[in-house]
């Protein structure tokens, strides 16, 4: 039933390690003709939030894939390898909400299976690497066109494992958020979605005492200030032009931000 | 037209985040059949000479190819986003000087236009991503054929923005040049060309007291000891065996070197 | 004759400079068809034996290949570049050792012949930098089906340059061997295979006083415990359950440890 050209895979593997090339080598050899493309190997080890946002900011900017996210400090125990159909793709991880958020920007949980067809793993499955062991397998067979209930039995989307929504609070005047990530630039995401800015005003105070502007590129303040912008996520955030405001507000993913008019 | 094959990327996005999948993503969604290079994501953030060098060094051992260079930290303002055509490839960027090198080594400047066509431009265009939004869609139209001239309307080439050349100056038995880059074995690349080594003699030294000789390989000199030699992309270089010139020297790129016959 | 639909890449070149870019356009060029899959660029530079360790533990997850290995501290010396045929894959690489390991778990050595044939080199071979000049290439025509001996002369197995095997001992109630690698996630992969823990038991002290537990998964011991485990590459390997193995015993590549029954 058609399957898919490409594999995106998302993980905390690192790349010092032979760990991401061995799942591009089981691809390679059961799916010769997909094409993978890493979104990042650089989640921080165990941050299933973190893997979670990354992923879903980036796949829908993906031509239509197989999604693997492995972020699975729980590999080897009880909880879950599933496959999540969306109208835009399907996910393939562990069970802990690493797929989730994905899963609603792909257009939301069409089917859920669980990934238990012993056929498709590698033989000699290992209990610490199901990367490489399962999920690459069986992201791979959904490439080439297996249906999802190959992959194992039905799954109540209701029991799947969510994650906490971050924290946004909107009231008259001001927004409070939690710090999604910080990029390479420096750049402070919130949770806040892009359009409770349009509510502000120019003038901002960051944490009660940090000025700031609302506007749309780094250089509509002057080099050194702060600016609130929506991001290329559709995110608010906080950038310094010419600098790392991460470093100016000292604040890290999980804090929360406080923004309002002065 | 013909178009390109490949497409290369040089940005100082890293890989942390997912922004270099999103530019993959766009590209594999408007060109499935290109191939994508990667030169590096780690330019220093911002540092437009470092980009235009690394691409400029890297370029000519690739196929030909859309070559896509985004360190922009005027991305959002009235910077020109331009494509170059050579006789060896397409350059894709903004207008700030990071094209320039390369588009020396591709042949020389054949015609510039400013990517200007909308509807190439991904719907919702953010203010601070052009590399997924403008440049990585401009690449895959390009490379699967379109003319320069759909891009947009032509450029005068002399209006082009261009990087002050690096210091290097020769004389009767010295050199004086600035440090281009530093690799990760620590080897220090000068900016002048590996010609202007054959006028020196053999024995050297680096910065009026630190001994070194020429050579071609790293064990021309013994463990320990300094080497000056022609690098792999034709620039003097220095090196110690079985060590890191860098440490030894303690230069860092923009500084000035002297290396004088002793 | 066949050839490779696919070539790894092993090396110390890190992903900052071009050098690995360089590596990807000389295949593009000259086998324009065949898939790169790159094992990992982040060797610790001129580590041979982690180059050699990384290496053999992918290698048996790729597809059949040509693996291009270099981590070359003698590139330009007269060490020889080499080229080992076994019954899985070609390997490609300095003869400084880097390749052994990977021939073992291929199937062992059919044939090596001396990569010398100059029609194959870049143009103007560079003295240090043969992963583009002399290595890429010749994987490259030898993935589109050059014979092994179409690269140079037949060389004797016997003379090559072997690394010294890690030390692995095993007694009554014990085993001591030699940390190879430390991955992303802290945990301490040792030289010896996985069957020499099936003698011991389940309680065990590491190092004469760091109580651990043999299990299989790391959830078989409590948060911030110690548990000895079979590896995804079938060595012995210490890990703590939501911890870094690597800071509680302080241990690094090389140094010998010894576990033992309580």
């Amino acid at each position: 039933m058609g399957g898919y050209g490409w594999i995106s895979l998302t993980t905390d593997y690192g790349t010092f390690d032979g760990f991401v090339a061995s799942c591009h080598g089981v691809i390679a050899r059961i799916a010769p003709d997909v094409r993978v493309i890493d979104v990042t190997h650089h989640v921080p080890p165990a941050d299933v939030p973190r893997g979670a946002a990354v992923l879903a900011q980036t796949a829908p900017h993906l031509p239509e894939s197989v999604h693997v996210a492995v972020v699975d400090p729980g590999v080897g125990t009880a909880r879950r390898p599933i496959a999540i159909g969306t109208p835009n793709g399907v996910l393939v991880g562990p069970d802990n909400g690493v797929l989730i958020w994905a899963s609603e920007v792909l257009g939301g949980i069409d089917e859920v299976v669980q990934v238990a067809n012993k056929d498709w793993f590698l033989g000699d499955m290992s209990r610490t690497f199901h990367g490489r062991d399962l999920f690459a397998p069986a992201a791979a067979h959904l490439a080439t066109g297996a249906a999802l209930s190959d992959a194992g039995p039905s799954v109540d989307a209701d029991t799947l494992v969510r994650l906490a929504d971050p924290v946004v609070a909107v009231g008259d005047g001001w927004l409070e958020a939690e710090v999604m990530t910080v990029d390479r630039f420096g750049n402070v995401q919130l949770a806040a979605g892009g359009a409770t800015l349009r509510a502000l005003g120019a003038d901002l105070l960051i944490g009660g005492n940090v000025r700031a502007r609302r506007g749309t590129t780094f250089q509509d303040v002057k080099p050194g200030e702060l600016l609130v912008y929506e991001d290329s996520a559709g995110r608010v955030a906080i950038a310094v032009n010419g600098g790392r405001a991460v470093v100016v507000l000292s604040v890290r993913p999980g804090d929360v931000v406080r923004i309002a008019e002065r």
